[in-house]
């Protein structure tokens, strides 16, 4: 079951100075900084009433923001939608003739378990599946 | 005061197909259709936990909505941010050297009042200023 849509994801190239504009200027919640290195990306996550905003850089040049950033330039990437379950969810949507980039959730940051659908059978929108791990996130 | 994600657009061609995924595949509560025809636009209302989905189709060749499907495709088109009084969000924002599409708020649907902001200052990324009305929203 979705429970609510747990944060949108922004690529951009240059993190810090974007990080002033949603810190600074529109002064939202800054949670901090990640690095999730297996998936070639640094993280800049903000909070507006429970819902995560996410600047998303790439460090490597393979890395799918690299890809998408060289396609379609910089600006919004994708919607992760909480769910309860992801493997349930997954495989109620395939069931339902939507193609999956991740055949299966693999396990994502602090312990979530996460899906990317195929846009094609989204409306054209990269959606995640997503289900919060129980340990949560460490920034720094 | 940024007080939440009010919605978030997506640019789509096929307004009734794409509503079909997100309400019976994916399962979203949908709130119905409206016509903004002053904006040239035909939107599809989802509503996730008090956020809002909005499928945005182009109602007329030369709609903000047509050039960008033109220039970027189908897909993620802009993030609104609700906050309790927009013509005082502008003209902070304004002052930070923030450039705004719209030099002060205008009439939305249901008495709300709305601003965009230039996405060269934003990241990137299409941002609305979004003011509740009074009279809230009525679809069909």
């Amino acid at each position: 079951m979705i429970q609510k849509i747990d944060h949108i994801g922004i690529a951009v190239k240059d993190l810090e100075k974007d990080t002033k504009f949603y810190r600074n200027v529109l002064g939202l919640s800054f949670e901090g900084y990640e690095d999730l290195p297996d998936r070639g990306i640094r993280i800049a996550v903000f909070n507006i009433n429970d819902v995560r905003l996410e600047l998303i850089q790439s460090l490597s040049p393979d890395s799918a923001i690299a890809t998408f950033i060289e396609r379609r330039g910089e600006g919004l990437h994708h919607i992760a939608l909480g769910v309860d379950d992801a493997a349930e969810m997954l495989t109620g949507l395939v069931r339902n003739g939507v193609r999956a980039i991740d055949p299966e959730p693999r396990k994502g940051a602090g312990g979530s378990r996460v899906a990317f659908l195929d846009p094609r059978d989204t409306g054209h929108v990269l959606i995640e599946i997503y289900e919060k791990g129980r340990d949560g996130h460490k920034r720094k």
